[in-house]
């Protein structure tokens, strides 16, 4: 079943609080050197039958309207793996 | 600045409701054909420096301390780009 990886962030503009969040913590932690975090959502989605054209068409429009939000945030990649 | 992004997913034997709820919601909008969803997180981090061996080793293990719960999530990938 082919599996369909999407890569959803916020959008540069946006500010990301968990983000921010995570960037505090890693020196509190020990880990120095990192100059900032963004974090966003991966979602991993099996696919009925082959990933077609179509069927990858259709699930841009999932992703970019149901599994992220446009005001907010941007699609940066989807991906198909054969699985 | 070197970027380094890091794929956290649920563990395959941990229940993924936010996975579910999204499964659920995208026939009802219209969007056949997937079997399952998982959701899970993507950090990208920029690195002050360069990405050298040292520096990764340390951001893998922040990976798998901070950025995921090592109960219940695994670090999936960890990919170097250059921005």
């Amino acid at each position: 079943m082919p599996r369909v990886v999407v890569h959803v962030m916020p959008k540069p503009e946006i500010l990301d609080p968990q983000g921010k969040a995570v960037a505090a913590a890693l020196p509190r932690l020990g880990f120095e050197g990192i100059a900032s975090v963004r974090q966003g959502k991966r979602f991993e989605l099996e696919v009925e039958g082959e990933a077609t054209e179509e069927v990858l068409a259709t699930l841009r429009e999932a992703a970019s309207t149901l599994l992220s939000n446009p005001v907010i945030e941007d699609v940066v990649a989807l991906e198909v793996e054969d699985a």
